[in-house]
């Protein structure tokens, strides 16, 4: 018999409603034939209550005892399923993450799954029940102690759990249709894709679209776990993400996936560094120590009159003041003259297997942007990816003439595709 | 070192400040030198409001997973004390019922308690932090699953943990300044109790005292662990609750402990039985198959024209309509005339170890009754209490006037002693 994971996030059951609702998509998947097993999320705004608690009693949240408060969450709305569940006439036992076996390391509010032992689950849903699991928590090895996942745990949890049960897929379910050619509260023309290629979610989720992180998506592939991104508001089918498109899927693969972008980043800009091995370095190291992520890195071609360069970067907003702080301490060690900070960018990004054979992309994309008057202040770019950064109040406005330009836009018959086999 | 186990319940933790506070008494314990175990309850409404919630989704809360539920309640409330008391300076752990080695049977809701193995708990005082725990709930041996343990589950924790660590004494902290020889709310004259049996205790906690439960103290006394049940808003010493006076404790014992009342029982009469062997088996294994139990019985003597006597029996209002049905359904088994209910009842008790070496207590009580124009319905006696039911609009100013007649009253000087020992 087919194993099927589901997973339901927080707005799907935020309420007594919702829970009920998503009863009985569970219970239709069972009706279907299948095993279920069904990751759920703490509902709604749980999650930021407890949050607001934990700051109310203390000012420092541990990482042990914040875990356990948050796991409180998904144990509320993974037992609420159950019983909703079993009064529809169904079977169903709900699951902490330590007994449904995710084993993390001991990296409290971010940790790493490092083994998955599904054992009570295969038993229950052997016995024909419902399985329910609580997304976005684990029971850390050697200490026992409960652990978080960090951000997008609940997907990851679900990925995990489809991969160790060999489950036939991973359908997450959320709030909207499934993943779009751009973010449709901007561009009211986006399509939703049919499939898309991991390699291409992967570019999209690190490039700023919100419906699946990396992490999870990576995790996916790694397994050849075909996830299937769906509503728990409709019926119809969502987006397939996976390494080949399935039989009743097309085999032609728009050009470009989709544009993302992104409004959440700072760009940093080191002016006056002398054009010398070691410089770079140097200033990524200090990022580094200081345990700061970065994303985009530009170095001018340094002025031949003065020898010296500037190096640009974006990052988290959250981050940057950690960063100028890091980057200050070492003004010495580096030898730079000035640092800019610039927290009003956005970025925008072109995803899309296609474009590797397709030279005419870069120029369409940037044409685009020129002829709106969009100012190109840095570019990046990956074999699938050409991102740029641009204002931040001209963000909405460049997505739209880019998905315009590329033929995107759902009442266009233009949509440039190639004969494609995914990647 | 002298490890203490302390208990807080709902309404001392019921919000941040709540919570705050406790840290506090916590901390001030660990720093008198003790080695400190902390069991609370969940904060203030959070069980009741898990319980709507659990409606909302399912007319069936089914046993499993509605524990898996209310679980979630202690699991809030252990974290963010040991965050408050981390904040303090403090190292904390908190533990789930399962984690702290609560072992119990497999029936959900009101589990019992059949090991403890608090192999955990017993690492982290060694360390030198203070262990919380969270009450109400441990994990079934057989089959691992989360249970709660009912009613008054957190006293029950504390007292259990208290026993399996060889603790000094397990303090129960509450609303309320200790054990009151009557209803404060009802006696204003009413006394805090410094020192009260095991015996007594338990006699008053089956007669409608509600500080304590009979389970916690009849735990107590089986292990002989000193109960200490204080408030959580004062520094003052509330009520010794154990088998012998400490030496700061008075060796004289009142000859009565104090006067309870309970209103939560209803009384059912059975008209016309037919006075022969067998037939208060009968109703009583009725009664006993519907698992419901019952308080007070009383038979009449019969009527020596008819052969016919009348059988009257308390039990809780929430299980009269049960009763009811059941004895219905046997009525020609069991051959009676008719039956009354009555819940317009309430059951008043006098308890002490000291009436058992003093007949007058019995007609001191009566009289003072009868006095108030108080009249009784059934009497039912053991070894250190009596109980009688009246009419339940009499109830207050019946409690009064025995309190009085006793020289319970905090500004009386006629308080009766005697010297025992405690039992």
């Amino acid at each position: 018999m087919s194993l099927v994971v589901q997973k339901y996030g927080g707005s799907s059951v935020a309420d007594a409603e919702g829970i009920k609702r998503v009863a009985k998509r569970v219970v239709e998947a069972k009706k279907k034939g299948h095993q279920v097993v069904a990751v759920v999320s703490a509902m709604g705004d749980t999650t930021d209550e407890l949050i607001d608690l934990a700051r109310e009693v203390s000012p420092i949240s541990s990482g042990r005892e914040f875990d356990m408060l948050l796991t409180a969450g998904e144990r509320i709305s993974m037992s609420l399923l159950a019983m909703a569940i079993k009064s529809l006439g169904h079977e169903a036992q709900s699951f902490t993450g330590s007994q449904a076996g995710l084993i993390t390391d001991a990296v409290h509010n971010k940790a790493r799954i490092i083994d998955v032992t599904p054992g009570r689950i295969k038993d229950s849903v052997d016995e024909g029940n419902i399985a329910i699991v609580a997304g976005f928590q684990g029971v850390s090895q050697d200490s026992k102690d409960i652990t978080t996942l960090g951000r997008g745990g609940s997907d990851t949890t679900a990925v995990a759990l489809a991969a160790a049960l060999d489950a036939e897929c991973c359908e997450i379910y959320t709030d909207v249709d499934g993943v779009f050619t751009a973010d449709p509260r901007v561009v009211k023309k986006a399509r939703k894709i049919d499939w898309i290629s991991f390699g291409d979610m992967l570019e999209l989720a690190s490039s700023g679209s919100k419906v699946l992180l990396h992490r999870c998506v990576e995790y996916a592939r790694r397994y050849n776990i075909p996830i299937h991104v769906r509503s728990s508001f409709s019926p119809l089918p969502g987006t397939w993400v996976s390494n080949e498109p399935r039989g009743d899927q097309p085999m032609e693969q728009a050009l470009i996936s989709g544009v993302a972008h992104d409004t959440s980043e700072a760009k940093i800009t080191i002016v006056g560094v002398p054009d010398k091995p070691g410089e770079a370095a140097a200033i990524f190291r200090a990022i580094a120590d200081a345990e700061l992520n970065i994303d985009m890195v530009v170095q001018n071609v340094s002025a031949a009159t003065t020898g010296l360069t500037d190096i640009s970067f974006t990052l988290p907003k959250t981050d940057g003041r950690r960063a100028i702080d890091a980057l200050k301490k070492q003004k010495e060690g580096i030898g730079y003259d000035s640092l800019r900070y610039d927290d009003q960018v956005a970025k925008i990004s072109l995803v899309g297997a296609g474009m590797k054979t397709n030279p005419g992309v870069t120029a369409t994309f940037f044409e685009a942007l020129a002829n709106a008057g969009v100012n190109i202040e840095l570019i990046s770019t990956s074999e699938i990816r050409i991102s740029v950064v641009t204002r931040q109040d001209e963000v909405n406005e460049a997505v739209r003439v880019v998905h315009t330009a590329f033929g995107l836009d759902s009442d266009s018959d233009e949509a440039v595709v190639y004969g494609g086999t995914g990647r």
